[in-house]
């Protein structure tokens, strides 16, 4: 199979660099093709602007959202943004690895999402009526690819936990599931993180490199979190609110899980 | 009083745009001094690297959060990140200004707190003991401050209520208010957020500008999220975790607002 691996972090020599070449090798003696973008050391362009399409518009208004949908279906986007398109078109499964930066992605890696993932691209797609509000959610361009973040953090687990004063870890990392991969249609499996990176000696780093090996040889058999489809029956439209009988008694995050 | 107002959009036209100039001249009739960091026309750098320092590692690796250390320590960081140190010293409150992009701020932004929020600035303070866990989390060097987020989201309102698909505002928006703005000491407040941008009129425009100038002229007076402070006595230490008989029934970010 494909495997694509987004990787953000600036320094090869450290945790993340290990752990990427690690991935990589373990991928490929499967039988696996990657392809990595080593997003600082492509100097990946973080901000969306105008400067995105190869028309940038001279006198009107720029539009996020609209200039990046003419940009797309006229082939007009800039090339570096359709080189990560057709990257992640020929994969069958994505990886996103990052430090965890102040409770999210690396500006450079966020703007990657905002960049690649143009309107008629990852948004924007499929009819809106009573029983149906665009494909997404489950639906999308890329339904049928997985997706798995593997994530180091400074802090310890507990401090992620249920009750730790971060949040717990599954609902900070809940808009990046969610929001951005399944929302273009991704199986999103549960991530791979790796805590209290300042304190890993040798026999940790063994141990992560065991658990690690094991989620990528799986990566293709572990069984998806289980949102809900958008479309599938279980939300109002358009007000896309769960259903009254659907987790009745349940707010929040955790109420998208089945 | 003085205000600092950080402002990403990348089109001066905008909504946003709009409202950055309604709400800068409301705080100026006001009678308090404003500054605008406005990132997109200031070619804000967003990705944090080994050039923040004057003094890049030649040889040794990168280290982000030591590197960022002995900069800030020395004086010898980025003429840019310096500059917005000055101006958060400066202020009495911050505003956040930016549109919702895949359920977080947009990556630029995040670049403006990855760089600024240097290692002994906003990070890495005070001590660690059997009763405290450094200066974070309610107390920190931008304690006494206060922040609020100013929000535009092209979604409905209920498509981020409590069972709303993309998950509750509150909880999309926890990462970056507990996380990023009570973590180096600030007071928050609740956010303004505009909904459904794409369909705003005149009548809706004026009514956003009433609102919004309300919370404006209120901004010294409202009263903050009531989060826990990490050292006041509920999180047990060193793991963090709210202690058994603190809202002994809940879990999630929820659990760390008073």
């Amino acid at each position: 199979m494909n495997v694509l691996l987004v990787y953000a972090h600036p320094e090869p020599r450290s945790l993340n660099g290990s752990l990427r070449d690690f991935t990589v090798q373990r991928l490929a003696s499967a039988g696996h093709a990657v392809q990595v973008s080593d997003l600082y050391a492509m100097n990946w362009k973080a901000a969306l602007d105008a400067q995105d399409s190869l028309d940038p518009p001279a006198e009107a208004r720029f539009n996020p959202s609209l200039d990046s949908k003419r940009a797309f279906e006229n082939d007009r986007q800039s090339p570096d943004i359709a080189r990560e398109q057709d990257k992640l078109r020929w994969a069958d499964a994505v990886i996103l690895q990052f430090p965890l930066w102040w409770f999210s992605m690396p500006a450079i890696l966020k703007g990657w999402v905002e960049r690649v993932y143009a309107h008629g691209f990852a948004y924007g797609l499929g009819e809106h009526s009573a029983s149906r509000w665009g494909d997404r959610y489950g639906e999308g361009s890329l339904a049928g690819k997985r997706a798995m973040l593997l994530v180091t953090a400074g802090g310890w687990e507990s401090h992620f936990g249920p009750r730790g004063i971060h949040g717990p870890i599954d609902d900070l990392l809940f808009p990046i599931h969610h929001g951005v991969l399944y929302y273009p249609g991704f199986d999103v499996l549960p991530p791979f993180v790796v805590y209290r990176t300042g304190r890993i000696d040798q026999d940790r780093y063994a141990g992560i490199r065991e658990k690690l090996g094991a989620r990528l040889d799986a990566l293709f058999d572990t069984a998806p979190i289980p949102y809900r489809p958008q479309n599938g029956g279980a939300y109002q439209i358009p007000e896309l609110t769960l259903r009254a009988d659907i987790a009745p008694e349940r707010i929040g995050f955790a109420a998208h899980i089945v």
